[in-house]
């Protein structure tokens, strides 16, 4: 069974340990390794290998399943880890010129060990050195030099304890000084405090700092950046005027430490002002090469677009290692069974299937989501890079911002829903800390929230749908798009009038089918949104008012749609590309169907309401096509976990590892655990110290 | 407004301070402290103020939001403030006796203050204590006094390392020696180790062992309780043959320390066999007073309903505290608005409505389904101590058996999404530990795995309902059950038959309306149910099989849809009581009314299906009906969460304080953070030891 060129990969993709697993490995229809090639390719892998190599051997990269570290020391390992990355410069020029991609191994690999980590250093290498790059000009290039050798660290100031979702709002003040030619950044009060900073709570030296502009004629110009020096690199402690801290512990990834900032007169040379949109002489004159503030606003926030691709990136990595996990355990946790004297795995049962391995499917489109959309990224940072204003670079611009908008929450709910399944799904070994399973939730909960909330993202990408479709009706071009994620919108008449078709359940087996249901779903939502704000402005709302309202089962139900049909429309072009061997074709259609059915099944409320569907048998034939293709893949679950599982080291999981050998796994992890055996320190407490009952009621 | 015996209540329920949530305070429809008094009672509400003053007071029970504390350090506090519940003995026997009530006022009170508390002292004192008294005989009372007084401290060991679901496949024997007239019990095998039980980590002095206990003559007589003294109360180190420690890190609850146990001939006298249900005579006879083992088994196990009850109690607290954050954040958090200048409360937009209402509805509902069950509970109880054998009484121990497997997955699901909506709904601030959501999340996270995992009790009430429906076609007596939960079940064939008639939005804000849908629901899902059950058994499938692939979409979903159904039905009783006063009814009816809709809305799909809705404006109807109960309750939701949420002091978040000075309190929070200002320990690792870039690259 085995082709000739996945044989010769066992020294970059290693036989996995023979044990329990087998059971299932045996019965999976493809050839695992073969997979793994056709997604990563090889010099991907060779990467891959290389960098979790690296970590394993290296000691200070060494930790142990559910160890208790203070949020203090989990900094200290943080900071020291992200240090040695410096040392280890895994993306050196060459290798990311020769292949950019290789920026997305790395991350994965990164935020497969600890996302605190990556983000760490990406914050004063990537954040800060690239803005700097981006926005800055040739007289900032000290300060993104000294970020690439940690002579500084550097991080991102942008929201403030009063605001974050309303960036414009931002109310820190850098006013022009002529006369010493110098900026005077000012926080008004404590409510405006750049907070939530990732990297400025113990660590960074130097900060970009977002403020309102002022020159000395007292206009506000907006919201400028600025580079903003915090702490003594020599010392790392607080420079005059910055009172800087950490805010904190936080739910998660408390290996960074994310701070606060006040300003009080600080005072900063006139050239650290990231002068790219808009500069100010030394006279004091506010000179921009924008005509439209808006405009410049947007060219500068730009920056946490590639952001909110690569939270779908992480997000699904975090799944991925969830899954890992939860489809091990069900392969091995027996528990019942036809009789009492032979108990089945629980993934044998219907319920836990459903439960998984939709979310299973979900990482194969969201896998292919990301990659697809990331050779449109680099389009455009090419054109942006060689500054081309074509008519298409434009629009490629728009379309990625609005489907970043929307990737973004698409990954993060998916992976947040799906990590807390496969926690519940574990039953209390899934509780027990060791098994990583709660640390994958709260390290991705934050993907919900920073770079844009998802719920006020999923408004940009409506916002976008709906100017289409008026420029459309306005009369104009039709309606297309470099990515051609909204292509399908010029055919709204025909679209809208098209009905369920499937007569049997093996129909809606096909993606096809899901995905005609999806054009529709899209289609009808668009024309219920741009009634619903009709209505809303007839009965005499104003913009802001009649936006609000038509969010909840319009415009939000809208964006979502739009997604999943994007997500489903890349998976099957890659179906039905040549580069996809036969061998594997088959079970990747199923897991492209599951993830199709399992989402719209979510809309089939929808789908009666507007006719699309009606009688009986819609809904019946997709629930049950979704429970017939989680029966045929439970078969292929751990090979397909397989394919994307990163080493026992990274994963860290007694109940994830790939020898499946559950119980002994975690029983020896529990033995290894600090002071196991031994009586609490306090045991005096119980032992001589006995309480006199009721002795205290009296007091009350 | 404020009727006369409001105006008495300053002493128990005392004023809110002023600030900026008083903008929405004012706003509200009702008198907040006449719905504390309808809702608590004056009895209730003294003796929530005298526990929570005693707490606040009582400087073992100081805490800072968000400190980061070791874990043996949170079970050491959670040690002590569980043995100074001994001295304070709230829960007096008088106390009990006069108002069995003040067991759940107990209950809400030290879970709104830290659950891991409440759960360490009950887990002795109360699952422990309880069940030698109930399961055991006089011979036991030793055991029993000793948990009183802390002599000796008590844990419930049942699940083993690989057996939690299925509770008969225990593998711990408990043989009788007849020669000393001692049980030896043993571990097979570490996989055999009991493994999860709160307090067995670190302080359990004693057991309670579920082992399989088998006679002289090698007959296994199936489960049986033991008492098993595991450590010496006078060094708590742990007794020769038993090898017993702390499971490890949880992703909650860790203040209590769960552990495991594993049993090399451990020698006990005969009499810790707890009796009730089967004894050993000394010769090493078995002897029991039920026929049918299985009944025995139930017999034995039944205490673990009243858990799942209090699950529901605890769950819906924990949805309580979270609400309070998260609506008094919405409510003084102001982010955008219709002009730059002014912004709004993030509370006055539909989708932050749309988000946290329902949940608050569902407190409501929730709050009121266990306060109706737990007088059922009461009665089943009483009967129990009065050895009732009526019919009436059996009827009622299964309806609360069925429903008790189906309150627990409610509360503890809707409180776990509820949860993470309002972690989400607060943005960062939600994220940072403070502010506690994280806590409660991850301290409710639980409630759906033990007492039962949530998917796998669902089986026991579509199970019940099943065997309800089939008796009835075997022609038997009409369907009705003491708490009326399936009475309508019986005129299954008018309602299968019924079609949604409201013609306008307005009829949906009618409860019944929405519990006239259910009652469909559950019908329909009931005879679908039937159906596919039957189908498989007809195609060949064992009952085991075809139960398992008759659950997804069938008896899952009925099981659901039953018991939302009841906990509406519960509520429609409480607004029909005539001493709902009537100023409160408008805004209690809405609550419901949005309760029953949102929850409809889930099975949206299925009216469609089944028939019982057809045409656009259906569906319409109910989301409109949502939205706009939402818009109408957002004032009033400030007021609704007053009358539930606990002092500031309990509550414990800078973001939730009743003042509503959200971030004057977080601000001040943050600079009472450790070390919150210095530069960390390792400073010197970034200013000194500077990384070479790409130093390492060459050994990879």
């Amino acid at each position: 069974m085995m082709s000739g060129q996945a044989k010769n990969m066992d020294h970059i993709v290693p036989d996995l340990p023979r044990g329990p697993l087998d059971l299932y490995r045996q019965k999976a229809s493809f050839n695992w390794k073969e997979m793994v090639l056709f997604l990563e390719g090889e010099d991907n892998l060779e990467f891959k290998r290389l960098i979790f190599t690296a970590l394993e051997n290296d000691p200070l990269f060494a930790r142990q399943a559910g160890e208790d570290l203070s949020v203090e020391k989990k900094r200290e390992l943080t900071f020291l880890r992200a240090k040695q990355l410096f040392r280890y410069n895994f993306l050196d020029e060459e290798r990311l010129m020769r292949n950019p991609q290789m920026m997305c191994v790395f991350s994965d690999c990164l935020s497969m060990y600890d996302s605190a980590v990556l983000v760490k250093q990406t914050l004063t290498t990537g954040m800060f050195g690239a803005t700097i790059s981006n926005a800055g000009s040739s007289r900032h290039k000290e300060y993104s030099k000294g970020s690439k050798d940690m002579t500084i660290f550097g991080c991102f100031s942008l929201t403030e304890l009063s605001h974050g979702s309303n960036t414009r709002a931002m109310r820190t003040t850098a006013t022009y000084d002529p006369s010493t030619q110098e900026f005077v950044i000012n926080s008004p009060d404590f409510e405006a405090a750049k907070f939530w900073v990732g990297n400025l709570g113990k660590t960074a030296t130097h900060t970009i700092v977002y403020a309102q502009l002022i020159t000395p004629d007292g206009v506000c110009h907006g919201l400028h950046s600025f580079v903003v020096q915090v702490r003594d690199p020599k010392t790392l402690l607080s420079i005059p005027g910055v009172l800087v801290g950490d805010i904190g512990v936080k739910l998660g990834q408390n290996g960074l430490d994310n701070g606060f900032a006040l300003f009080t007169d600080v005072r900063i040379p006139r050239e650290n002002l990231l002068n790219k949109t808009g500069d100010v002489t030394p006279e004091g004159q506010y000179v921009t090469t924008y005509k439209d503030p808006n405009k410049r606003f947007g060219a500068m926030l730009g920056a946490l677009s590639s952001g909110r691709l690569f939270i779908l990136k992480f997000s699904t990595n975090n799944l991925k290692l969830a899954l890992t996990v939860a489809l091990r355990f069900s392969a091995t946790r027996r528990q019942f069974g036809p009789t009492d004297m032979e108990e089945i795995p629980v993934l044998e049962y219907q319920q836990q299937q459903w439960r998984l391995i939709p979310y299973l499917a979900a990482v194969y489109v969201l896998n292919q989501l990301f990659n697809s959309f990331f050779v449109s990224f680099l389009e455009l940072q090419m054109g942006r890079m060689s500054k081309d204003d074509s008519e298409r670079q434009d629009q490629l611009g728009r379309e990625i911002h609005a489907l970043s908008c929307a990737v973004k929450p698409l990954g993060a709910w998916t992976a947040q829903r799906g990590i807390q399944e496969c926690r519940e799904a574990c039953g209390g070994h899934g509780y027990l800390a060791m098994n990583r399973l709660g640390d994958l939730r709260d390290d991705n909960d934050p993907n919900c929230t920073y770079e844009g909330d998802n719920n006020v993202l999923l408004q940009q990408t409506s916002n976008y749908l709906l100017a289409c479709i008026q420029a459309k009706h306005r009369g104009g071009a039709p309606i297309q798009s470099p990515m051609e994620s909204i292509n399908f919108l010029d055919d709204y008449d025909v679209i809208i009038d098209r009905r369920f078709t499937a007569t049997t359940m093996d129909q809606c087996m096909d993606p096809a089918v899901v995905l005609a249901a999806y054009k529709w779903l899209v289609c009808f939502l668009l024309g219920e949104s741009q009634m619903k704000l009709a209505q809303e402005k007839a009965s005499g709302k104003d913009d802001f008012e009649a936006r609000n309202n038509s969010q909840v089962y319009y415009c939000r139900s809208l964006a979502l749609a739009y997604i999943e049909h994007m997500a489903l429309q890349s998976y099957c072009v890659m179906l039905e590309s040549e580069q996809t061997p036969a061998g594997l074709r088959p079970v990747l259609t199923k897991l492209g169907a599951l993830y199709g059915l399992w989402s719209l099944s979510n809309h089939m409320a929808i789908l009666y309401q507007g006719g699309y569907c009606s009688g009986k048998n819609a809904a019946e034939f997709v629930n049950t096509a979704i429970l017939t293709l989680c029966s045929q893949l439970k078969d292929e679950a751990v090979a397909l976990v397989d394919v994307f599982a990163p080493p026992d080291f990274i994963l860290n999981s007694p109940i994830g590892k790939a020898d499946g050998n559950l119980y002994k796994n975690m029983w020896s992890a529990v033995l290894q655990g600090k002071d196991v055996l031994q009586r609490p320190s306090w045991w005096k407490e119980f032992c001589t110290d006995k309480p006199q009952v009721g002795s205290l009621s009296a007091k009350l």
